[in-house]
C-alpha cells in the first residue's frame, strides 16, 4: 500500500543483500517513517516481541523470514537440525496468542526437512518464507473481493449516504504484508468509487487505532475519524455505524475469535444495536484444533508499564509520559475472545461464510 | 475525605474571607495537588467548563457557590434581579448533560427570591451554597451506608475472597463534596473490614479512571488496579469481577442512565455474563421531567484535541503529547446512555430500587 504515494509492504528482503531482512519499525508511527534491519532470528524475535511487527499475518510472515536467518544462522552450528529446532522452539515462543507464528515456524520446519543438502536447505528456507508473505499478501486482497459485496449492498440501500464502518485494533496492511484483511474490503470499496467513512477504535493500550490504522487511511485518502474505544456503543445506538469489520489472532473450528482486547465489548455492542459484525481472516488464523475460545486460547498478558506510560510526540520528540499514580498496579489483558454466535460472518480469501463449525468447514472442507 | 492523611472537600468557602471559593483543580490529578481560588461567576463557568470540576455533585454544588458568588456581583449591577438571572443562564448553559447543574441553580434562585434586601438575599445565597454541598455529602454517606449491603452480601457468599468492584470514570469524592457515589459502598466496605478489590476504567478520554479514582483509592489505601477501557468484558468472561458500580450525569423518571461515554459498553457485558451492574446517585441527579434517555437526554461533544493529545508527567513537567495523526480528524462524545434494563438497580440516599419508573417512584413518592 502507499506510504506518502510510494509502495511499501511491510515486509521484504533488503534489495542487494538477501540475507537482510527489512521491516517497518511499527513502534513509531504515526510520528516517524522508520525501516529496520533484522541480521538474525534473535533480531526477528525481539522484534516481534517488542511489537516492531505485529498482527497476525505480519507476525506470520516475520516467522517465515525468521526461518530462513534461522537457517543461515544453524549451518554454522554443530547439528543444523538441533540448532533450527532450537530457534524454532524460542521464535514460537515469541508471542503467545496468534496462530499464524506457529503455523509459520511448522510450514518452515517441513518444508527445510525436505533440502537434502545445507544450500537446498537455505533456497527452500527462502522460497517458503517469500510464499508465505505472498499468500498472504494474495489472500488478503481475497478478503478484500470478498469482503466489498457486503458494503456494496449496504452502499445501495443507503443511497448516497456514506457507510460508516467501525473497525477495532488495526487489522490493516500493517498487520499483514499488503492490503490488510478488516481494511482490506474497504481499500477495495474506496478503490470502486464507493463512500466509505471509517470510525477508528484508538485501541488502548498500545493504540493501533490511532497510531497505525489512521496513519493507514490517511495515506490512502480515506475519510475516517478517530474516536476512543468508549465510544462505538453510543455510535451504534444512533444510527451512525453500518457495520463491524475487525481482524482476529486466533479463531477456533467453531467460530471463536481471539482479537484485540475490547473486541468483544464492540460485538455485544452491535448485537444489541442489531448490527452486521463481521470478522476478516485469512484460513492461516483458523486454529483447526480447538473448538473452546474461552478455555482453550491463552491470552496474553504484557506489562503494566503499557496502560500507565504512553508515548507521543512533543514539539519534535517521541516521549513517554506516565498517565497514571506511579504507585498504582495496572493489569494488561492483550486480547479477548468473542463467541462465535455475537459474529454475522467470516470474511476469508476463499468467501464468507457463517461463523460456527459448520461455516467455517464449508470453505475449507480439508480440514473437516 | 484523605488527600496524604489530610481531610478535604473537594469545593468550600477560604477559611477567612468567604467571598472567595477554593476547589481542588483537578485537571493536575494525580500528578500534582492543586488548589484553586474562584472569585466571580465567570471564573465558576470556566471552571466547570474547563473541567476544574466535574462530576453531577461537584457540578452542582459549584453552581450552588456560583450562584452566591453571582449574588454578590449582581448588587453591583442596575437591576440585581435581571443580572441575577443573567448569570444564572450562563452558568446553566456551561456544560449540557448534568442536571445537578439546572437544579442547583434554579433552587439557588428561588430561595434568593425570598430575601427582602440585597443583604438577606446573599445570606440566602450563601447559606443555601452550603447546603447544597452539605446535602450532597451527607446524600453520598447515605448511598454508603445502603450500598454497602450489596457488597457484604457477596462478601459472605465468596467467603474470604475479595470482592471484586469494577468501576468507570470517576464517581468518587472528586466528582462530589465528598464520598461519592459508586465508591462510597466501597470506603464504607473497606472500612468495615471487607475484602475488596477496585478495578477502575482508565475512561478515556480524559481519563477520570486512571487520574482520579486511582489516586482516591491510593489515597484511601483501597486495592486497585487500573485497567483500559476495553479490558472489562475481559474480566467478566473469566470471573473476575463480582459487580460494577458507576455513577450517573442524569437518570430519567423510567430509569435510563447517562453516564460517561463506554458505560453502555460495560453494561452490555454485564447483562452477557449475568453480573449485577449498579448505579449510584444522589435523587438530584434524576430529572423527573423525562423518560426517554437516547432521545431526550443531549449528550456533549466536546473538542478533538481531548482524543488526539494526552495529559501526562514527563520528569518533572506534566506535558501534552500528540498521540495520533495530526491530520486524522477526531470525534469525542463525552456520555452515553444505558437503557434501564441493563441496570440491576439504583443506590440512592434512600436505599436501593430497581431501575425503573415504579423503582424510582417507590423511594421518591414525592416526584409522582
Amino acid at each position: 500500500m502507499l506510504v506518502q504515494g510510494k509502495y511499501f509492504r511491510t515486509i521484504w528482503l533488503k534489495d542487494g543483500d538477501d540475507k537482510i531482512l527489512q521491516i517497518i519499525d511499527q513502534r513509531f508511527l504515526p510520528h516517524r517513517f522508520v525501516i529496520e534491519d533484522l541480521k538474525s532470528v534473535d533480531d526477528v524475535i525481539h522484534a516481534i516481541k517488542d511489537m516492531h511487527v505485529r498482527g497476525a499475518g505480519l507476525i506470520g510472515a516475520a516467522a517465515g523470514y525468521g526461518m530462513y536467518l534461522a537457517a543461515l544462522e544453524a549451518s554454522d552450528k554443530g547439528s543444523f537440525d538441533d540448532a533450527l529446532t532450537q530457534m524454532a522452539l524460542n521464535l514460537k515462543s515469541s508471542r503467545p496468542t496468534a496462530v499464524n507464528l506457529e503455523w509459520a515456524v511448522n510450514r518452515q520446519l517441513k518444508a527445510i526437512d525436505n533440502g537434502k543438502t545445507i544450500d537446498e536447505k537455505f533456497r527452500i528456507a527462502k522460497t517458503t518464507a517469500l510464499i508465505i508473505a505472498d499468500e498472504d499478501a494474495g489472500f488478503c486482497k481475497s478478503i478484500g473481493l470478498h469482503g466489498v459485496k457486503v458494503i456494496e449492498e449496504i452502499s445501495e440501500r443507503k443511497k448516497d449516504k456514506p457507510v460508516n464502518i467501525l473497525t477495532h485494533c488495526n487489522a490493516g496492511w500493517l498487520a499483514f504484508t499488503d492490503f490488510g484483511t478488516a481494511t482490506s474490503p474497504i481499500y477495495e470499496a474506496f478503490n470502486r468509487g464507493l463512500d466509505v467513512h471509517v470510525w477508528v477504535d484508538e485501541t488502548r493500550p498500545r493504540n493501533q487505532g490511532a497510531n497505525l490504522t489512521a496513519w493507514e487511511l490517511l495515506n490512502q485518502g480515506i475519510p475516517h475519524t478517530i474516536i476512543v474505544d468508549n465510544t462505538g456503543g453510543h455510535l451504534m445506538q444512533n444510527g451512525k455505524v453500518d457495520m463491524v469489520i475487525t481482524g482476529a489472532d486466533r479463531v477456533t473450528r467453531t467460530g471463536d475469535v481471539a482479537n484485540k482486547i475490547g473486541t468483544y465489548l464492540k460485538a455485544l455492542a452491535a448485537r444489541d444495536n442489531h448490527l452486521p459484525f463481521y470478522v476478516a481472516i485469512p484460513s492461516s488464523t483458523i486454529d483447526w484444533n480447538i473448538r473452546d475460545g474461552k478455555t482453550e486460547i491463552p491470552i496474553e498478558e504484557r506489562g503494566e508499564e503499557e496502560v500507565k506510560y504512553i508515548q507521543g510526540k512533543l514539539n519534535d520528540d517521541l516521549v513517554n509520559v506516565l498517565i497514571a499514580p506511579e504507585q498504582s498496579p495496572a493489569a494488561n489483558y492483550a486480547f479477548d475472545i468473542t463467541p462465535s454466535h455475537l459474529i454475522t460472518g467470516f470474511i476469508t480469501e476463499r468467501g464468507i461464510c457463517q461463523a460456527s463449525e459448520k461455516g467455517l468447514l464449508g470453505l475449507f472442507p480439508e480440514n473437516d
